[in-house]
């Protein structure tokens, strides 16, 4: 079950949304639109203008402001993809080459930039002055929480809270930024703005959960990514931080040498999973994403009812179940 | 004579700048304060919010805005330094080590990311929805500029207009940016408006030819930069676009080897300089930065006699009389 099976019933909203994502990203530079095209079919989930969407018409608003600022949001976070594939020289990203393995690191750089600006370009198209303090904000968190990253990486001394910090930046505050911008589109109470940036937040975190989780147990074809990125780019994630505070000490200079070593072999990164396994780091990851996911849900407690209600429930279950 | 002896009599006024401009960059990051204090010293001119500040006082808006609208316009082109640096691989930059060769190419992308970041933050808590429109819509000529530069590398066909398009945007737009806010701050009618845009994008064109001509001429010491960095990158700049125009078939050649070669040698550099020189291609490029002074300062004409309007003058005369 995909994210567009779980929104059947605003298959024409989510067209509309593509249609829109398309529109904005004309050049005047003909290399630029052919790149753009190439990064934004990389089949991505739309997770973030999809959550826009819903919360939106959650909170009683029925234009179409929600699919430009959604495809805003959405662009914001193509931009932190494109310059993360700078970062990691990421070879393969969805099951595709990076726009940085094709094109370099320049291109990578620059249309990240195109990204951006386009996003503000419609942001402030819009001229919600709060919206764009909402997604600038998310933005900068954004950012602090992949330097965070960096400086971390490599690092032994990682604890899960430092962990925390990095995935809430990186990954969670501009998906709560997205369900926040459904709320204030349809002007509700700040209580119930709040909650659906909780939400979002609390989503973000169990999303990023069970990436890392992914990065560890998903095969090649299923998830897009080669296994065991993480290790082999020196980031810890949780199930590595779990292993490492729960595991021998000869397990753990295993470990180290693994997350050291410039090209970890295949022979290592099962030998790192196996430990990784023993010591249950990825069946408490999954079991902490779990938690958040029942954060999420709680949090919607205390709105009425309704096809909308029930469809942000099915993605916060999609986010666990998902195999990609 | 550098750029604050001649705005010496907003010597007050160019220090509450710098106060605003460090005020805006502190992070819940440590290691970010760190770069960004690095990036912020390392002895920019200030040419863009200086602009902004002399522009606004010119359309006689006398408050506090135009030093934050113009620390935000220096924070956008502080951004795009650093991305260039990815770019570029460039090792030194006003005479110091690049923040990419000092903390490698993801802190640059990043850090670049977070001025971005704190100039929306600027920009969106001052509110007007006309100075946001004109510094996105700047922003986004910019980055387009520097990626049809980089499809234009080491590209012999390249031509005049090709390189007049390619600085225009990578430089001449933010520069008209930071006047024209100026002029909305005051705001004067659209006519002064487009004049002072006017100015600002023929003196970054100016600046830009100069910058072109340094890059053949200037020592490493007096400049900050190693000669030829341009040649190097596979840039062609218009001395060499005039020298590839009018030298021998020979001669061509000659450029074409320092061109595509990886690691131009000192020795290729300096026959490459003699070719340029012989085909008048410093001349002529001064000449034309000549041209885009005169321009710059004849669209000032309708503008009545006052300290401000004489301070561009001047800093028209910079632009084509420095050495760095």
């Amino acid at each position: 079950m995909d994210l567009r099976d779980i929104c059947l019933t605003m298959r024409q909203e989510i067209d509309e949304l593509e249609k829109i994502v398309h529109a904005n990203l004309s050049s005047t530079v003909p290399f630029v639109e052919n790149v753009v095209g190439y990064v934004i079919h990389n089949g991505g989930k739309r997770l973030r203008p999809i959550l826009t969407l819903i919360t939106s018409k959650l909170s009683g608003y029925q234009g179409r402001a929600s699919l430009e600022i959604g495809a805003a949001i959405e662009f914001m976070h193509t931009a932190s993809l494109l310059h993360d594939d700078v970062i990691d020289s990421a070879p393969m990203r969805r099951g595709r080459e990076t726009t940085n393995r094709k094109w370099g690191n320049q291109v990578s750089v620059l249309v990240g930039d195109f990204f951006y600006c386009r996003a503000m370009d419609i942001l402030v198209r819009h001229g919600d002055t709060k919206v764009l303090r909402v997604v600038t904000d998310a933005v900068t968190i954004l950012t602090e929480g992949e330097i965070l990253e960096i400086t971390k990486s490599n690092d032994f001394q990682t604890t899960q809270e430092d962990y925390l910090r990095i995935i809430t930046g990186k990954t969670a505050s501009l998906i709560g930024a997205a369900c926040q911008c459904g709320a204030i589109l349809g002007g509700v109470s700040e209580e119930f703005e709040h909650s659906l940036k909780r939400f979002g937040l609390n989503l973000g975190i169990a999303f990023q959960l069970v990436d890392d989780v992914l990065d560890y147990t998903a095969a090649v074809e299923e998830f897009g990514k080669v296994n065991g990125t993480d290790l082999r780019e020196g980031k810890l994630t949780l199930p590595l931080i779990l292993a490492i505070s729960r595991s021998t000490e000869k397990d753990r200079s295993i470990i180290r040498k693994a997350l050291i070593t410039d090209n970890t072999s295949p022979k290592e990164f099962v030998e790192v999973l196996r430990i990784v396994e023993e010591c249950e780091g990825i069946r408490d990851t999954i079991k902490m994403a779990r938690g958040y996911v029942d954060r999420a849900t709680l949090g919607l407690a205390s709105f009425k009812p309704s096809l909308e209600k029930e469809t942000l429930q099915r993605i916060a279950d999609y986010v666990i179940s998902r195999k990609m």
